[in-house]
């Protein structure tokens, strides 16, 4: 069975290592793919985002290992996330957020104590790993913790709305320079867009092909993901307009079909 | 079946993830081989030159798929080169005209309707991975697209050669900072080679290894892939030479045997 | 069989790609898992602090490939190292250095003469490659090199000790911004520890937990892997006390108990 695996832990430590040779101790035919460990340190949004751009890609039954830890060692639960076809493994700090505003998942809370003996600190290979190895070697969650739920607000807020003008910040900005914003296609499915303006970039139309505009010009499309981005074609859209992701946002103008 | 897989995705976003669950939702058998990610964006000729320096390695029935794809989205098309032990899968910009140098390649256009309802955009998860996953399964390439082939001159041209002289441009700067040029050892082998002239760098012989010049001392060698390399023993030769990729020229003068 | 592979190749290249697919070609059925490629070009230090950390995470008769190899192509042997568990393969230059400290390893010289025909300068492929994948085969060492000693002293030198007063530099810093030094909680067991002073830092107590400081407190614990470190809960250490890696020492008071 196949355990994909994203972390924050970089590429010049033996962090990520030490997690693979635990999961390959814990179940020798299991199949690790990395993801990537290098996302932002402690930046669990980042991940939550990155998270749902490919979990679905993966066969059912896939065990979906993150370990983003800005608690580690604390007394912060660790958790299985269950949905129909997958299994999600990490803390409980929101990682696995946009996941279940996508589909419903069941929680359970990890029984730590057959882990805590081994070590205070490295929860990712002394808890996770172990945990994410045996859901696949097919144990049931049931016998790694009891349900339990997650309470409080999603964590990974979304857009604001206030009559036909919505504002949403910047998700990520990607590989290419592309700007993705929290805010999906079919959320806006009973309304027509009359115009985005971010900084000095104004659209009036969602393309769907980098290639429907000119070479170095800006659009604004429903990227692969179903996430709305606005990109420039061969260019890279971040350097041109020098976006701040803490502040800057998007204002999309909207009226009810 | 093993597929390797090569990108510009970087390391920071889930895209070669998604790429990678489509292959293995296709191709449950399929081994995947992370080759690098970190190809600089949209950098064809790079892409082109790594390609030629693994692929060779891997077994016979290997499938290399190569996701650089500075027109991702558009009407370029995806094929599937074939030589007598490999498969090749990218689009259709000069990837494998390394490999075309090399040895005899065939070429099928990968018939794309069935792929086109999934996605418009993000045609390495939605076209090149159900692809190699399927000639990773055994399927012939005759079933995923017609026979076809590619036109014009080779993308990534090599060298110039003036009655004795030979002008050529770097390649690629390797990690250890050797400067790597695109010619090989066999394209000379008629000629005696007297000079090398580098910038700063003046060389008459080529050596084997790189402890045949005393540490911190450069030398011009065939490297271990059969290219010219300008090297420093211990030491990082780019750094000293300062290169500039872009305008930099090697002069070679020989003398036909 | 398990293959773990650790080199200081950078992910620009196509080096360790091409590792890999030696790899294969002579061990199909091995399976090779990615530790980094990220070590510091030629920083056998590194690797050497780095393949401590994870090495015993993985099942027993795991091989563990390592190449970093400042004398590429030169006269230098390379090695196979054996445990009670595990095989390690590489240059003889200090990478095996931690784990001989740590339990008992015989070595074997590879006997290169069949590999040299292949090249001359490219060791990681040519020869550690298959040596690695005979190894996973299930060829035994004595097959494949003869019975030999290292020499000379370790190359990783630890902790300096005068009385009571103790000084040890830092081994690495991590993607955390954690500082690790190379002293081991079982070297010290005989100890009570009264002070820690390193730069501005001054500790009376070594802690479990990052959390059992406060957050953005710097604090002093033996870690996950048994080494003494530095922390700052939730903030980067090395930021804040602006680390030397090649000057600054930690001093520490200690009484015998």
């Amino acid at each position: 069975m196949i355990i994909t695996f994203m972390s924050d832990f970089g590429t010049k430590d033996g962090y990520s290592a030490a997690v693979k040779g635990i999961i390959k101790s814990y179940s020798a035919a299991s199949e690790i793919i990395d993801i990537t460990h290098d996302i932002p340190v402690y930046d669990i949004h980042k991940a939550a985002f990155t998270l749902v751009t490919y979990y679905r890609t993966f066969p059912a039954g896939t065990v979906h290992l993150c370990v983003i830890d800005p608690g580690v060692g604390s007394a912060l639960r660790g958790i299985i996330g269950v949905t129909e076809s997958y299994y999600f493994v990490g803390p409980d700090n929101g990682l696995f957020d946009f996941v279940r505003c996508k589909e419903e998942m069941n929680f359970f809370e990890i029984e730590t104590e057959n882990y805590k003996k081994i070590s205070s600190v490295f929860h990712g290979r002394d808890i996770f790993a172990p945990v994410a190895a045996q859901l696949a070697n097919g144990v049931k969650p049931q016998l790694l913790g009891a349900k339990t739920k997650i309470d409080g607000p999603f964590q990974t807020s979304s857009f604001k709305k206030q009559g036909g003008a919505i504002s949403v910040r910047p998700a990520v900005i990607d590989n290419f320079g592309n700007i993705v914003f929290r805010i999906m296609e079919e959320e806006l499915k009973s309304y027509k867009i009359t115009k985005l303006q971010f900084k000095n970039f104004t659209f009036h139309n969602i393309l769907r092909f980098y290639n429907q505009a000119k070479e170095q010009t800006a659009l604004c499309l429903w990227n692969s993901m179903g996430f709305l981005e606005i990109a420039v074609n061969r260019g890279n859209a971040a350097d041109i307009a020098q976006v701040d992701l803490t502040k800057d946002e998007l204002h999309i103008t909207v009226e009810k079909i």
